[in-house]
């Protein structure tokens, strides 16, 4: 399958929200409305933080979302990248979609010059890690939380 | 033991350099003199992020060290506070040290409003998380990192 | 969907051991028919620990088991609930029918007056978790079994 | 080194006080006096759970504590005996306390007649899971709690 990945744009929002519920499902979350609308506005805004990108094929229909940002680090002078958010729609998976996505994560980190790029998941989540485990290194870190 | 939490001053540079190299050796690792100095500048800034705090005891002497910072996040309106560095000194263990930084940090970000604070800890780091328990919710979440 | 929430009545059976049945193979084991009929008993028994209690739907078809006791602790004069088995059929699941039992659980050992709620899962039980990570926090702690 | 086993006495009180203190300090938690006083009561009587013995040296002085005790369970027409404490005198570690107190636990549950006994441990417990690695299997469940 040919994947194009390409930033966040406007018209994408009725594609890229039924994505990002599926995101918040998969997770057994919830997110109101008013956040939905508030995180769709700066992923699409290239000024602000965090950053949106989309996979879509051929025929222009979304098949996945990555979200990122770059924060400093007390490590070093660079910053970190820092990937938030992946989803590829479940009909899509196992078709390099998730890959495409990071690879492009790390195609704009390294363009932008950073000390690394990371993202956590959870310890259970099968189907990402197999994918990851061929990407990154998983670390020893595990993340507590207020 | 009375322990003072305060913001990093410029006059605690060597003594926070003491504690800061514990810290990167606790940790192998090795930082280079210039990213010490380019780290120190910004978290002795209050303009800047990261931000950081000290633990001094009665005579002023520091015991401890942390470092913070905000974040945006997708999943809520409000900032993350992503807590990166935290390390006491290995004579002032168990004296209150680490749970009074922590406590800062926790009460530096309601003043703030955040989403949530939160942490990375190696798995097997049995001294950290003995203390982190009674703070916080070890969650599910592990790290990849390329 | 419309979940209903009650306690385990004894014309539950032949629905419960279904379900019961379901849960056992699981986790890849046998429970003797006696044992059975000797937990039932005692789960129906609103005299007797352990307690049961089940989700139906809106035509009375049962969707889901959980049995819970109370157990003394050296750490408060307070006991502590334990929820022992939890199990969803697989057709319910996704709907709210694990979520509604937890927190029926938490209701009944609020309305007691308890000094915490828990319960033990596999760690790679990744559907029980993903759940779990929403209403509870996951400890540190493993267990050992003679 | 010749470690007695037996039951918690009232005469001990001073001395196991000293331990629990030190096993809560172990887990950086706090425990008000008046549930140390409730635990302790309910420790010594032999008519209520749970139950604690102790391991003295041929001097009398006490080395170690453990508390349990006895719970249906859904999986058996017999009890399950959990070990709720132990801990043992940091200066009398490596002399087999531990493992003296576990074993009479096991010796008392085979007495009354049990479907197995088990107890929870930090992962990051290494010198316990050392000792616990040689008594008992570890399991793959891990703990939720609200």
């Amino acid at each position: 399958m040919l994947v194009n990945i390409r930033n966040l744009d406007l018209a994408d929002r009725p594609a890229w929200e039924r994505l990002w519920h599926g995101y918040v499902k998969f997770y057994r979350r919830r997110v109101d409305a008013d956040v939905t609308d508030f995180t769709f506005a700066r992923l699409w805004d290239p000024g602000s933080q965090p950053f949106g990108i989309v996979a879509a094929d051929e025929a222009g229909r979304l098949l996945g979302i990555a979200h990122y940002l770059f924060r400093p680090t007390t490590w070093s002078r660079l910053d970190l990248c820092y990937l938030e958010d992946l989803f590829v729609d479940p009909g899509a998976r196992g078709s390099g979609v998730g890959r495409s996505l990071i690879n492009e994560v790390y195609s704009r980190a390294d363009k932008r010059g950073v000390s690394g790029v990371y993202w956590l998941t959870q310890e259970f989540n099968a189907d990402g890690r197999a994918l990851y485990d061929t990407l990154a290194r998983r670390t020893s870190f595990i993340r507590y939380q207020r």
